[in-house]
């Protein structure tokens, strides 16, 4: 064994060398004309990644962090808030708000269920919640929601969207502006190929009169701060200008495969794992189609605890895939196949998989998973 | 011109290449074993630096989101608070406390003053506040304040004393446990010679006492949910893990050479500074006191304006070093000597500055500067 190693976590996901080596240039002065340059475009990457011409800020702090940025710079104490969840993500956002004593209101799924845009038209008609938070891709279950729809039910029904899109971002299509999204939250770590770090809030200008009212109290994540000197590519705080520079240099490179190649790539790498799981006869615990195409989730075989799995492969392989949250631990494990990543992951995943349940005694199909998983990848994108 | 660049602000400083190449090694997971003992062992390292056995809380923020997580997690709305300010970073925390409605009662000095214990102990005695914001690096001045003798003060009045010592922290002594300092906050882009991303809190028993009475709202800054996560290496939001192995690095550099060495080295290049700028007939605004030795802050000749200085070195040699905030924007700037830094740094920055006054027609004193810093850090360091 060369102790090499793959990571196939729905995040932080592998990071391109050419991007791990831009972080790796000396630190540059983050209030001199080179960093002002570099964030600059950046920030006019991030908006042709997001599909907006409304302002990206971006953040010196994980995903949450810019969660968190949403609530308090929308919100004022005991205003009240929708919160769709069908999973981790969905119930960590309604947390947040209600750690800021936000009225919290919950469209509640089972996990893995996909939300409803009638249901959210009609729970926002029955609170009259002002904003409501949407999750785009559900990383802990492999959902990928409709978001242009429920954005849409819940501006009809006169709420403000905030699509928390961490793991969709630059993976499956997001239409900041077509679709209406008046905020949008990702972070770096995940298909924009960058190490975790940074994190980003699109803001539109219903979103800026909102915020210009809400008073709950902020200064870190204070948006109209961020704003004010992100517009000569400066921050209120030292930024991590060494991700600033991978991010960056990941940017240029997913926007040169283009977005709509990439979108087709996590397509195709989604229908390929799903492909590959079903031929050796497990069991899918993500949706079979075509949107949830950023994390597989899947359960184990009768008799095999996901957790030794997981285990095993990152002991024996040095594959690191992910568990899964709360009560599916024994079960359920997850195949992220986000950002820098193609077939051949998938295939090295499903190969070891395979191997490990077989010694286990698990009754599957052996060599069906890859070959499956070849063909599927193909036929998608037509090579 | 090999296009050689030379990072001299007070922060972010120049990181040794091997903390680079820590941080361009591939992503690791951030659930797995082999990042908890990363961070295990990176958090001891920490307490080893900051002289504690306190919890040391390390986020992915800037600085100033650390300092946000001491007025979150030790304050509820109106608590009186008492913020010591003589400089940009202590009228920072004022305004920091004051978005979140603490009642923030101030000790002001002018720029450049260091503040006195006796002022601190009144003017706790005066308010009554229950806790005291203190900067121990004024990075906008050179100013180090005695901390020490101003956390007793604040003890002695009964408040808990919150140090800033993002500037501080590796560069000269500070000893969280012994002087009594109940939370201190740092960053990992000053002496900890690591890029900008990470911030620490320590919090002493004391602090988590106050902490679990305070009511302001938290999340992303929350203590309490971070100390258990990081209790077995872990966070609760995914954390800057390429930053993590760099800070890891660094600090295993800076106790290699030893705190004690370290210390002396700052305090013979901080002579070396103020030394060389005396030579050459220029007028320090910082501090001529062995203390000081984080930043040295120098007034230009009359007839030279500093933001010209600070253009022309980075345009014309590739220095950075920093210019002034506020009002003395015309008149100073500031060479840091912080953290990855030897004598050689100093001499290249005033042989730079006094060739670009020269040619301004300033009255100083060619080719005395640089003979004076390496004799004064030979001096000081008996070497």
């Amino acid at each position: 064994m060369p102790g090499k190693r793959y990571l196939m976590a729905p995040g932080p996901t592998p990071v391109p060398p050419e991007v791990l080596a831009a972080g790796a240039e000396p630190v540059i002065h983050h209030r001199g004309p080179d960093f002002r340059e570099l964030m600059l475009r950046c920030l006019g990457r991030l908006q042709e990644v997001c599909r907006t011409k409304s302002d990206v800020l971006l953040f010196t702090a994980s995903g949450s962090g810019a969660f968190e940025s949403a609530v308090v710079n929308l919100l004022s104490p005991g205003e009240r808030v929708l919160a769709v969840s069908a999973g981790e993500f969905g119930d960590r956002w309604a947390n947040l708000a209600r750690a800021y004593g936000a009225d919290v209101q919950e469209l509640r799924y089972a996990w893995g269920e996909t939300p409803e845009p009638d249901d959210v038209r009609t729970r926002l008609e029955e609170t009259g919640a002002a904003v409501a938070f949407l999750v785009h891709s559900e990383t802990s279950t492999g959902v990928v929601a409709d978001v242009r729809a429920l954005a849409q039910a819940a501006r009809d029904a006169g709420a403000l969207p905030v699509v928390d899109a961490v793991s969709s971002l630059g993976a499956v299509p997001l239409e900041t502006d077509a679709w209406g999204l008046d905020v949008v939250i990702s972070g770096s770590q995940k298909a924009l190929m960058t190490p975790p770090g940074l994190s980003l809030a699109t803001v539109s200008a219903a979103a800026w009169e909102r915020s210009a009212r809400a008073s709950l109290p902020r200064f870190y994540f204070d948006w109209a701060k961020l704003r004010d000197q992100l517009a000569t590519g400066s921050t209120p705080f030292t930024p991590a200008v060494t991700l600033v520079a991978s991010l960056d240099r990941a940017l240029a490179l997913l926007l040169e495969e283009g977005l709509e190649a990439a979108f087709a790539r996590h397509a195709a790498l989604g229908r390929a794992c799903r492909d590959g799981v079903k031929a050796m006869g497990l069991t899918l615990f993500s949706p079979d189609e075509e949107r949830s195409a950023v994390v597989t989730a899947i359960l184990t075989p009768d008799g095999v605890d996901a957790r030794e799995l997981v285990l095993e492969l990152r002991e024996r392989f040095g594959i690191t895939v992910a568990g899964a949250h709360g009560d599916l631990g024994a079960r359920m494990f997850r195949i992220g196949h986000i950002g820098y990543y193609d077939v051949f992951d998938i295939t090295t995943a499903l190969a070891a998989v395979e191997v490990v349940l077989a010694e286990r005694g698990a009754d599957i199909e052996r060599g069906a998973a890859v070959a499956s998983a070849v063909e599927a990848y193909r036929a998608a994108l037509r090579v």
